[in-house]
This record gives structure tokens, C-alpha cells and sequence, in this order.
């Protein structure tokens, strides 16, 4: 679907067994970071599931980016546990939570599965030496907890016990970081690992308020993304507290709530039973609040809005959004594939889903946020770059621009941009962009007057050397190029 | 600081009592939403700490919005308590969480304060009924629970008791939907109301984690930002868990994890004390990951990212982005000071944080954004609106744009777009804008050619018999005008 041309930094190979919403999840997350996968689950049906999960993947994972992810890794269904597992890296088990299934399935998996390959269990409470007991090789299973949407969410709680290998944490925790997660280990195992436990207090409370008649469950969620839901999006509950604290920090809001620890004001000593009746009245209320939406929906939906919040806190180079530029920052360089003479590849990349409008296509103020990617990018290369930047206080301003539209272009397609140093002179530079369909459709170009300014005095300079130079390279390479399809620059210096 | 021109709605007044950061933040709230307020804290560096929260309610609040919030009202500090509340229409409480200090406070304030005037506590837990014991008037008297910063987090808890008057929950919930909030009336009331019974769960299990060396604070708070915070900035509990159950939904996730209620998932049984050696832990471990950056940077780096996914949210007109929608739609609309002559007034705006670029200015593509919520808006008043090209299954498309900058912007900074109508003909339309900060200066032009189409052939069009006599009309009065400042079109059809 993608034309991705980027290469595969690796081949290596997992299973994953058990395919529910996780299961699925794991498949896109490691064939999306070029793994091969063979799936195995017995239950029919598994194949279309899959599939399903991967289209939303593909559509929305590739988004989160500014430059194209390394190219899919290889997807095999496997109608038998050995074929899956037979010579694997890494075996993802996302099956029910229960534990003698469990272990009859370590037991199957080990029969056939290669020594020092890793099964990793999904399971949200047992602790690995509950999943190790019986094992043949026990040291090769641990617990590797993810969160659903796997192919969005980095975090996965990484849990090893005393009977796995002492370099079992680092390695396996390099594992998962080469396939864009954020691996946390946690110190020393326990049931529900770190944050299953955080969410299993909340949601025994919730249940309370729901059991008791306090709040439905609209309330309740309204409540959560309209406060310290939008709160932990970008800031953990210590460091919210630490501000909350106000000048004294986190010791004086320590020393405020200590004495609350002793008030009524959780229902944590005792736990409703979640028996038809209060199952039947969470339905209900659910069904109220988003009844009319479906889940295939609401799951597009929610996939739409992590992106647009991964993406905004990735403009702000904070929380999941840092993490997701350090990802980035080890696709492939289009640089490496640059050729010395013809225009530069700047950009490459696919079309986020909140790019689009209401006319059905890319925003207009999206084609120039590509070109002025493009333009930093072309910059960059040129020697003006952040260091540059930073350290000199000198950086280019655009002064004019020209857009010409010539095609749609919509969510999920790849595009690309070419640049082009029309001319150069002193503090002046012209630069020519053209986006491009990876079919090579012609979608849009743009046409850039840009001065060299001093940052401090905010008033036009002269370029330091290398820079000159660099720039004068390029013009002299593209400056008296035809540009392609007949198209005619519109702007010049006065 | 912000030449706001809108007129303020109402000049409704507001006693903010206790000025911590939740009491700051309250003041902000209302004199942001046109209230005067009257502050009253007897301990010193009042007005500072009150300034300073201002100064990045200022900042923040009107950076949620694409149109300006109403007036500001006005701000006065005083010196007793009498003349604080003496005339309000709304007294809020947010000092210390102790019932004797409180309960004294309220017997002081009814001394001088109006019969039905009403009496808001900032509470985290206390019920209204524990408030209001020994009240010379307790019916006035409720809780008002916000979520810091309360100048940008809209959601409150609401709490009424049996001594409250019936109609006091939906008049009050009125006046908080006023300053752009929005109230969770607690159905029966309960210590710490809904979200701090919630928040509190949540604490207390964090506790434990760090008393037992399970993980740090710098681990919990990065889990958090990495996985279920994300999903919680749009979705709540419930609404997560309804997808998490995939096709089955939340019948299947509540019948799955059911028997997990009787797992040791959590040390709900029991909280550790939360003695000096815990607090100093915590202290220790949340200096080791934020230590580095300070409390006011903190907060300027969390307001700037509520901005951004606000902002991104309200883009999806999904959760707490579609409330601020609702909210911004009650602002005074531009059209209402249209001369009927000259250019149309079409943005008026303040520059929000994440518009910034390493240029230390605001990036060329938001100028496009602005051009292009010119262009919509414009187009709207001439009939081509969201119910026009719903229903129509028409539009236009821009087809080649010139930009020119003149001058620069920053955050917070408030500018305005006046639009001028070139050229119809036909399928053909010419727009032009310009930019101005708030003081007259010219920042940047945007001339647009559009086409008229037909979104579902995808290809040029004649609009309806309404539009093209609207947009005649406008091309008839500014279509010979001069543009101010010397400025000429570049751009025409072929």
C-alpha cells in the first residue's frame, strides 16, 4: 500500500500467538518495523482480524512521522505451533489470562522453539515466575505488557524474574526499543506489573461510582478528558504534582495532602462485585454515551486523535512526542540516497489523517508546511542548520512565496518533495519546491524568496562562508535547470 | 495587554477567596471570561503570586481559541473581607483543606455577604453537608472542585447536599458554563467527589510502587505519558475499555476481566504512611527527572502543551476541543462590526504558543492557516458555508497563492485579517488578505485564486444563483479599491 522505499534494517522474525485486539496489535507494531511475522491461533476467523488491525496500522502508524518508517517486514498465518515458532527471535504470546493455558502453551512453544529465543507473555497481572513454573526453559519467558493501540502507544512494562539470565532485561529491553517502544522494566516483579496496577486501583474505583449511583459512566469520562486526562497526555501524575505544589514544589504538596491519606476519600479497602446487575448498568450507560458511534468508529477515531496529540506534543519535542523524533531519527536519511546533480529529495512521507478538511483533501496550509519542512531540510544540508542556527544567530526568513496547486492528495498516500536552488546572490535565495504522489503525480509546487538574517539585530546579513559556498554549489547545479512539466518560476528579487 | 475589542457579555462580580495556585487560578478564570473580581488573602505577596498567574492565564486561555475571548473584567485586591464579598454574585473559597478554618470563614463571609449569593468551595474532599454544619445560611454554601491550571482545564465537580435549594445545581452549573466550564454534577454527594475519589485511587497505589522499589517516579510519570495518558487526553475509562473489548466490546471487557476484581492486582487493602522517609523518596527521585528545569518552566512547558492538544482536539471537534468550540462560538462574532462598505473584518486572533518556530517568530505556514480561516469564513458569510457544501456537495478549492511577509509576529500577540474580494466570474474567484497586528502594523498579504467545484466530480463548477449574487456584491465593492499601503496583486486568471 505504502511504496516505501526506504530499506529494511533488519530480517528478523517473530511469532505471535493469540490474536485478539493485542495479539493483532503486536502484529503491525513488529511488521511495521520491517520484522517478519508468522502468526499462529487456532480460532477461525484470526486471518481477517489481523487484517483489519493492520489496515488501521498502516494508515495510522506511518502517520506519526515526518519521513517514511523502514519498509514492512513479511506476514505468514501458520497453521501449526512449530511452523510459527520454529526459528524465531521472539515469541508474542497474547492469549487469555489464564495461567494453566498459559503454561501448557510455553510448554507446546519450547518443544519446537529455538533456545535463547524470548517468549514474551502480554498478560496484564501474572508475574513471570507465575508463567515460568513447569517451563522446560524457564529463563527464556518473561512478561512484555503492552497498551492497546500497540502500533501507537510506545509504552510496555518489561518484567523480568530471578530465574531469567541477567542480561535478559537489557537485551530484550533493546528489542523493543528497535521496534519503537519504550520498554520500562520494572524493579522487581509483582502482580499487575506498574501500570496495570495504577489502572486497576482507578478502575475498581470507578466501579464504585458507577455501583453507588455517584456518576455514569459519561460523567465519569467527561470528567477525565476534560481535566488530568489531558494532564497525563504530556505530564506524569509526579510531575503534575510537583507543579501543583505551586513554588514549593512537590514537598510542600507532599506535606498538604499527607493528612488526606488518612480521610475517606477513596473506597480501596473493599471492592463492588462485578456481577451481572452492575455489568448490565455499565452497558447501559456506555451504550448511552457512545451507542451511536460504533466501535470500528470510535476506534478510527480515537487512532485520528492520538495521532494529532503525538504529533503536536512531537512539534513541541516533549513526552511521547521526544520519543517519537528519536524514533524517526533512525529511519533511513533520504540523504544517503540523494544523486550529487539532480534536485534534492527533501521530503518523503505520508499524509497524517488530520491534514485533511472539509472539501476531502489536504488543508492548503499543510502544502506549506511541507515545503517549509523541505526548505529546513534543503537549508540543513546546506550548512544552515540548528547548530548553525543556535550558535551563529544567523538563519534564513522567507520574505515571498508562490503556491500552485495541481492535484489532491489525501490520508494515508505518500508524497514527496524535490528542491531546487533557483538562484543565489549574497544574502538573497530562491528555492523551488515540487511535491510529488509516489506515482510521481504532480500535486503542487512551491517557489520561496528567502533573506539571511542576523537573529539578534533582526535585519538581513551576508552568510558565513561555508554556507556561501554550499549554496553557490547548488545554484550552480540546479540554477539553470528547466524545471520539470514546463513549469515557470513566478518570483524574483527586486 | 491584549487589545481586545470584544464587548464584554456581562459585568458580573466574583469574590476569590484564598489565592494559592487554585485560588490564582480562579481569579484568572473569571476576569478572563469578563467578571470583575475581588481578591482577598490576608497573607503577603498576594497580589505577585495572583499577577503571576495572570500573566499566564493571558498568555494561555485566549491560545485556545481562533477568535478573541470577550473583555476582560476588572481586577481589585482588597483589604477586608467585608468588602470583598460584601456585593458579589459568587463567592469562591479555595483555602487550606482543614473543616474548622473553612466553617469560620463561612460564618465571617455571611456576616456581609448577599442572601443568595453563592458560596463555592475549592475542595478536594469535603462534602458540601460538612461545609455548610453551624452555616447561618447553608444552603448558599457548595463544592466547586476545579483541576489545576484552572485557567485552561474546564471540567468541575459540582456538589450539592439536601440543604442546598432544588434549583441550586442547575443555576449554578449556568454560571459555570458562563466562564467556559464545564460542571459534573455529583449525583448523591461523597467525599472527594468524583475525579479526586478517582485521582486519590491512583495516588495511593503510586504510593506503594515507590515505597516498595517496584519503579521510580521518573519511570511511573514516563509509563503514564506513554500509554493510557495519551488515551485518556480523548477518551475516557469506559470508552477506552468499550474499544479494548474489540467487536464483543465492553460486555466482552467487562465479562474478561471480571474475575481480575478477585486477583491481587492492586494493595487496595491498605495505603503506606506517607512518612518524611517516603516523602523524602519521592522528593529525591522527582528532582533526579525534573530537577533540571524549574517549577515556572514547568508550567510554561505543560501550558503550552494543554495549547497544543487543545488546540488539536478542537481541530478533531472531538472531547474537550469540541467543548471549546461551544465555548468559542458564544464569543462575539465579527460579523456583528462589519461596515458594510470597506474590506471584511474576517480573523481577529491571539498568536498561540506552539505557532513559534526556532525562528523565534511565528512559522510561515500558520500564516497560511490564518489565510486560510480567512478564506473559509469569508466564503461562509457569502453563502458558500458548512451547510452549503454538506448539502450541495460544493466548494472552492484554491488554486495558486502568492504570500508576501512584511513584518513579524509573536505569542500572544493580537492580530487580524481584512479581506477584500478582487474578481469573480463565473467558477472563478480572486481573494485577498491581509494581516495586521493589532496595533495597524502590516505583517503579510495572501492573494488566492479559486475555483468553484463539484466535490463529488471532482471538477470546476458555477456556484449557486445566492453565492454568485453575495459574491458580486462584494467584488462590486472592493474590487476597485486600492489596497491600502501600496499594495498591488500579482497573481490573475489565465
Amino acid at each position: 500500500m505504502n511504496k516505501n522505499e526506504n530499506v529494511s534494517r533488519n530480517t528478523r522474525a517473530v511469532a505471535v500467538v493469540g490474536t485478539g485486539v493485542i495479539g493483532s496489535g503486536w502484529v503491525a507494531r513488529f511488521l511495521l518495523a520491517g520484522w517478519n511475522v508468522r502468526v499462529f491461533d487456532p480460532k477461525p476467523g484470526t486471518s481477517e482480524l489481523v487484517e483489519a488491525t493492520l489496515q488501521k496500522a498502516r494508515r495510522f502508524y506511518p502517520a506519526l512521522y515526518d519521513s517514511l518508517p523502514p519498509q514492512e517486514g513479511q506476514l505468514q498465518f501458520e497453521t501449526c505451533l512449530e511452523s510459527a515458532v520454529a526459528d524465531v527471535d521472539w515469541i508474542q504470546e497474547s492469549i487469555p489470562e489464564r495461567l494453566p493455558i498459559k503454561r501448557d502453551l510455553y510448554a507446546a512453544i519450547q518443544q519446537f522453539s529455538r533456545p535463547e529465543s524470548v517468549i514474551a507473555s502480554s498478560t496484564s497481572g501474572f508475574k513471570p515466575s507465575d508463567l515460568q513454573v513447569g517451563a522446560q526453559r524457564p529463563g527464556e519467558i518473561i512478561v512484555v505488557h503492552p497498551y492497546n493501540p500497540v502500533y501507537l502507544l510506545p509504552a510496555v512494562d518489561l518484567v523480568c524474574s530471578p530465574a531469567n539470565p541477567s542480561h535478559f532485561s537489557s537485551t530484550t529491553a533493546s528489542t523493543l526499543q528497535e521496534i519503537g517502544m519504550l520498554p520500562l522494566t520494572v524493579r522487581s516483579e509483582i502482580d499487575a506489573h506498574i501500570g496495570d496496577r495504577l489502572l486497576e486501583a482507578f478502575w475498581r474505583e470507578a466501579l464504585w461510582l458507577i455501583n453507588d449511583d455517584i456518576a455514569t459512566v459519561e460523567e465519569i469520562d467527561k470528567l477525565i478528558t476534560h481535566s488530568f486526562g489531558l494532564r497525563w497526555a504530556q505530564m506524569g501524575l509526579f510531575e503534575t504534582y510537583r507543579i501543583a505544589g505551586g513554588q514549593g514544589g512537590l514537598a510542600h504538596f507532599l506535606k498538604q495532602f499527607a493528612p488526606c491519606l488518612e480521610l475517606p476519600w477513596t473506597k480501596l479497602t473493599n471492592t463492588p462485585t462485578l456481577d451481572s446487575a452492575l455489568a448490565e448498568k455499565i452497558q447501559q450507560q456506555s451504550d448511552q454515551h457512545s451507542g451511536d458511534i460504533s466501535v470500528a468508529e470510535l476506534e478510527e477515531i480515537r487512532d485520528t486523535n492520538l495521532v494529532t496529540i503525538l504529533r503536536g506534543l512531537k512539534s513541541r519535542n516533549w513526552g511521547a512526542g521526544k520519543f517519537l523524533r528519536d524514533v524517526e531519527n533512525q529511519f533511513l536519511p533520504l540523504t544517503t540516497e540523494r544523486a550529487p546533480t539532480g534536485p534534492m529529495k527533501t521530503v518523503r512521507r505520508v499524509i497524517p489523517p488530520d491534514w485533511i478538511d472539509f472539501n476531502g483533501h489536504v488543508n492548503e496550509a499543510r502544502y506549506l508546511e511541507m515545503f517549509s519542512l523541505a526548505t529546513d531540510r534543503f537549508l540543513s544540508i546546506a550548512g544552515c542548520d540548528e547548530k548553525y542556527i543556535e550558535s551563529e544567530r544567523k538563519s534564513y526568513f522567507t520574505i515571498e512565496t508562490h503556491l500552485s496547486h495541481r492535484g489532491e492528495t489525501h490520508d494515508g498516500e505518500t508524497v514527496q518533495v524535490e528542491s531546487y536552488c533557483l538562484f543565489v546572490s549574497g544574502k538573497k535565495l530562491q528555492l523551488f519546491h515540487v511535491l510529488r504522489h509516489a506515482n510521481g503525480e504532480l500535486l503542487a509546487t512551491g517557489e520561496h524568496l528567502l533573506l539571511h538574517i542576523d537573529l539578534d539585530m533582526r535585519k538581513s546579513c551576508l552568510p558565513d562562508q561555508f554556507v556561501t559556498n554550499q549554496l553557490a554549489n547548488f545554484a550552480n547545479l540546479h540554477g539553470g535547470t528547466t524545471l520539470p512539466e514546463g513549469i515557470v518560476p513566478k518570483l524574483a528579487f527586486k
